[in-house]
C-alpha cells in the first residue's frame, strides 16, 4: 500500500457509526414536545439523524460552509457541453465576487462559501475565499484513456480531506460540497454508471442544456470511455481515476472527512452525488452522515438515490449544481435542529396530551 | 344583498389579475443571470409569480407574518379527535409564550406571529400578539345541524380581511395563515368534500392521530353532516356556514384581503387549504396569489391541490398545521426573490454565455 492509500485507509477507519444514545434521547424529547407525535414527519427524523451524527441530543447547526469544488475536464474537448471550458474559471471568479446563485443561497442559509481549485484549466489569481489544491489544468479526456492516474485520484481525495479539516478547525456544524466544472456531468454519469451498473443512457442527462443529438453524442462518449478504460466497479478509486474528475474525487474526500469529524454532509446535485457514492463505496459507514437535499433534473440522480437508499428532501426541478440545492436544504436542516432544541414540552407549556 | 355580503363582494371585485409586465421583466432578467436558462427550476417560476403578484420586477420578501387562526368546533363533542377541546386554548397560550413549533419556524423564517381568536371555547386573557375577533365559544356541532349561520360565516370572512389589513398596514411582503382548533380536520374535510364532490373517505385523514375505528367514525360523522345540512357546492359561503369553522372562514378572508393588497399568500396544510379553496370559489382571481408550501399527510390535501391545479413545493410528511409548512416555504420563497434580485448578470460577471 502506498503512503497515499494508507492515509486514505486511516481516514476510512476513523469513521464511526452514529451515536445511538444521542438518537434515543432526541426521540424521547420529541415525544414530550407540544405537537402530536410524529406530526413534523421528516423534520423529526432529520433532527434524530443530526443527534446521531453530532453525538449531541440537542445539536445546533449554526456554523455552516459550502465548499465549491472546481476543476476542468479533458472531455470538454469532445463537445459534450453547451458552454466553453473558459466558463469554469469565469464562474470561479463570479463565486469569489459573490454574484453567483450559490452566493445568494449560501448567504440566505448563513453559510460561508469556500472555493477550491482542484484543477481549473484557466490560471486563477490568489484571492480570499479561494483554496488552491490544483492537480493540473483539468483531467485528460476520458473518452481516449484514463482521466487521471490512481495516484492523482488518491491525491484529489486527500486534498478534499484537507480542505474539510481546515474548515472544521475554524468551527463547523454543517457542510455541503458544491461543484463547478464544464463537462462534469459527463464524468459524473460515467462514475455513476460504472459504480451502479445502470445503463449509460439512464444516468446521462442534458447537463446545462443539450439538444437531443448532442445528448446522444454524450451517451456515446461515456459508453466509449467505459469500454476503453474498463474501470473496476468494486474499486471506487479506480472508477474515479479512469472516468471521474478532480473535483468529484475531492468531494468524495470532503464527505469522508466530514463523517470522520461527525459533521453532517449535505448532498447537493448529481455531480456531488457521484463523489458521495464513490465515498460510500470506499466507506459504507459514511452513508449515515449524508443528508440529501434535492432531486435534480439530471436523469442519473435517481440512480444515485437508489444506490444510497435515500430519498431527497425536495424536488424543485433544479439542475445548477454549485451547492445550490444543498444550501437550500441547510435551512430545512437547521429548522429541524431548532425544532428539537427550542420547542416547549407539554409540561412546560401546560398543554394536555392525547387521550388513548 | 346584506351589508356583509356587499362588503365581501367589494373585496372580491378588488382582486386584480397578476401584473404581466412585471412578470415579463422578471423573465427577461432571469435570462441574463449567471446560470443556464431555467436551471433553477421552480425557484425561477416562483420569483416570476412574486413579480406578478407584487407588481415589481425585482420584489423583496422581507416583512413576513404568520397569522394563526384559532377556533373551536362543536363537532369535537362527537369524539373525532385524539385531543380534548381544552387543547385549543392551551395551544394559543403556547403560541403566545413562543413555545410551539410555529414559533420556532416563524422565527427561523423571519416572520412575526399573530394569533387570532375567531372563537376559542376557553376564555382567553388579552395578550400581546393576540387579536380577538371571537364569534363565540366554538361552532355548533355540524353533525346535528349548521356549524354557524350565513351571517356568522360572512362575519368570520370579513374578520379575516380586517386582520390581514391591520397587518398589511404595519408593512407586509408575504403572509401565511395557520390554524389551531381541535376537531378542525373534520370541518375541513367536510368543506373540501362539499366543494369538490370527492367522496368523504378520500378527503378524511387521521387528524392528529386516530386509530382505524375512530377514523371510520369520523367519516360517518362527516357524511351525516353533509346529508343533514346539504350545503350548496356552488355557494362557498353556504358550505363554510353549514360544515366549516370560524377559523376556516377567517383564513378565506385573509387570502381574499392578501390578493386585493397584492401580497403573496403562502398556503399551509389541509385546514388552511380548505379555507383557501373556499376563497378561490368566491373569487377565482385569488388563486394566482397563492403560493403552495407542502403536501400534508392529511389525505384530503391532494384533492385540494387538484382542485386548485397546484403542485406543492415539498412533502416532508408533516401534518401539524399552525402554519408550520408555510413558514418553512417562506424561506424558499425569499430564496427565489433574492435569486432574482441579487445574482450577477453574465455581462456584470464577465461570464461567457452558452453556444448554440
Amino acid at each position: 500500500m502506498t503512503g497515499l492509500a494508507a492515509r486514505l485507509q486511516a481516514i476510512i477507519d476513523g469513521v464511526q457509526p452514529l451515536d445511538s444514545a444521542a438518537m434515543a434521547a432526541a426521540r424521547e424529547r420529541h415525544k414530550k414536545l407540544t405537537k402530536p407525535p410524529g406530526s413534523l414527519g421528516r423534520l423529526e427524523d432529520l433532527s434524530v439523524q443530526l443527534a446521531g451524527i453530532s453525538g449531541s441530543a440537542r445539536p445546533r447547526m449554526e456554523r455552516k460552509a459550502v465548499i465549491i469544488a472546481a476543476a476542468d475536464h479533458g472531455v470538454a474537448a469532445a463537445g459534450v457541453s453547451a458552454y466553453p471550458q473558459a466558463v469554469t474559471g469565469q464562474m470561479v471568479a463570479n463565486f469569489l465576487a459573490g454574484g453567483a446563485a450559490i452566493n445568494v443561497l449560501a448567504r440566505r442559509a448563513g453559510a460561508r462559501v469556500v472555493v477550491v481549485d482542484f484543477g481549473v484549466a484557466t490560471p486563477l489569481a490568489p484571492a480570499e475565499g479561494l483554496v488552491s489544491r490544483s492537480l493540473g489544468a483539468g483531467t485528460m479526456n476520458l473518452a481516449d484513456g484514463p482521466a487521471m492516474s490512481r495516484e492523482e485520484a488518491l491525491t484529489a481525495i486527500l486534498a478534499g480531506v484537507d480542505v474539510f479539516d481546515a474548515q472544521h478547525a475554524q468551527g463547523l456544524d454543517l457542510v455541503a460540497a458544491g461543484d463547478m466544472g464544464i463537462a462534469n456531468t459527463t464524468a459524473a454519469s460515467a462514475v455513476v454508471a460504472a459504480l451502479t451498473g445502470v445503463p449509460v443512457h439512464e444516468v446521462t442527462g442534458q447537463g446545462t442544456g443539450l439538444d437531443a443529438a448532442t445528448w446522444r453524442h454524450k451517451v456515446a462518449v461515456i459508453e466509449q470511455s467505459l469500454e476503453r478504460n474498463a474501470p473496476d466497479p468494486a474499486d471506487a478509486v479506480d472508477v474515479l481515476a479512469k472516468v471521474g474528475g478532480f473535483e468529484i474525487a475531492g468531494i468524495a474526500g470532503i464527505l469522508l472527512a466530514a463523517a470522520r469529524a461527525r459533521v453532517p454532509f449535505v448532498l447537493d446535485g448529481f455531480i456531488a452525488s457521484a463523489g458521495a457514492l464513490a465515498a460510500v463505496r470506499l466507506c459504507p459507514a459514511a452513508r449515515d452522515y449524508i443528508i440529501p437535499s434535492h432531486r435534480s433534473v439530471e436523469r442519473g440522480h435517481r440512480a444515485v438515490f437508489e444506490a444510497l437508499a435515500m430519498e431527497p428532501l425536495f424536488d424543485l426541478r433544479m439542475r445548477l449544481g454549485e451547492g445550490t440545492g444543498a444550501a437550500m436544504a441547510m435551512q430545512i436542516i437547521e429548522d429541524a435542529a431548532c425544532i428539537l432544541d427550542e420547542m416547549a414540552t407539554f409540561a412546560e407549556a401546560g398543554v394536555s396530551e392525547a387521550t388513548d
